[in-house]
């Protein structure tokens, strides 16, 4: 008899999908995509390595697909915070301080999907990303320039240095060589800090003339 | 008798290498990362394949040294221009300008050294290289923020902001998509608006007050 898909095991594969990328996330949250590999995440999801390869064609998909539910939270949030209350410079401020405070309480994780190498499956998928948050930016920069807040041309081109920007400034702070300095208790930057210098630079970048 | 490495060998072994290498640059130039095969690359210098494996132990470790060799001209050029004569606000403005000019002339190679999905040696790469643009950034800053041209608090913070923008906005001109759409025949930004769009958003990121 041919195996059949039926619904029930329909759902069940997908709750199955569901527990696997929850695992991983959990993995890559506690130790960047290094730390994702089949053999452990199939220990902990509880199932075979080969069964893992029945949902995920290879590491480098499973990893894509971590990335892109992991990095699709923060352009919601992000969102949230761009289209939320208050005059277009106050929602740039929010939202930037918002996506620097989100880095900070989930460093590892935040490390792993701005800049850990990791396989080109991922890169692809970072470059879709920054299109993503580069179109949330472009919005608010276009709105904001209609209202006269924002003195800008291009709001397209500004909305990628935006995201360039915000992306580089993380990275430092957040990278393992800051946490092992951190750790070891050398002085290390303040998330009020970067987080600040972030909004000043967005806000001057932008042409907002009174600063918030 | 065993397999000894006398000068002249090393000398030519120095030799083929640096043709390796050469070769190399040349596909990615013009064909991004993804046209560095091991086997189109050992035809192109006429070795055998596994000749190739004698050199770079890996396809990785063969495009992270093509990585860091066409980044580090770069990098030898931004340094000579922000180095070079004049304040430091029109030399951050001539830095900009010709890192994208550069970029511009041979897009098929930036977007490889900027933003093509390839092996994580690579990736390990550019965050090394961003990290050398930062702190050529980030001298120009301390000298301007003593000078009073630039208004910031930290140069090192700024410095990484202002590779993340130019970086960024770089990657949407020089994208694939973006050269089908162009040959296409359909309308693309123009070098000089992008530069000067650039080159207005990191004046005004440090706060330079007079524009140049």
């Amino acid at each position: 008899m041919a195996y059949r898909s039926t619904p029930l095991r329909i759902d069940r594969d997908h709750a199955l999908r569901e527990r696997i990328l929850e695992c991983a996330l959990s993995r890559v949250a506690d130790g960047g995509f290094a730390a994702l590999t089949m053999q452990a995440l199939a220990e902990d999801v509880g199932i075979a390595t080969g069964s893992l390869y029945r949902h995920f064609r290879s590491k480098g998909e499973l990893a894509a697909d971590v990335f892109a539910s992991a990095s699709q939270r923060e352009v919601d949030a992000l969102g949230a915070a761009l289209r939320g209350p208050g005059d277009p410079a106050q929602r740039l401020a929010a939202g930037v301080h918002q996506f620097a405070a989100r880095a900070w309480h989930s460093r590892r994780l935040a490390f792993a999907l701005i800049a850990e190498p990791v396989d080109p499956e991922v890169d692809e998928q970072r470059l879709l990303y920054r299109e993503a948050y580069a179109e949330l930016f472009s919005e608010l920069l276009e709105e904001g320039r209609k209202a006269g807040v924002f003195q800008l041309h291009s709001p397209s081109l500004i909305a990628a240095c935006l995201v360039g920007a915000i992306a580089e400034a993380l990275v430092g702070p957040l990278s393992p060589p800051a946490r092992a300095a951190r750790e070891a208790g050398y002085p290390a930057p303040a998330l009020d800090d970067v987080s600040q210098g972030l909004v000043l630079f967005c806000l001057r970048a932008v042409g907002v003339k009174e600063l918030v």
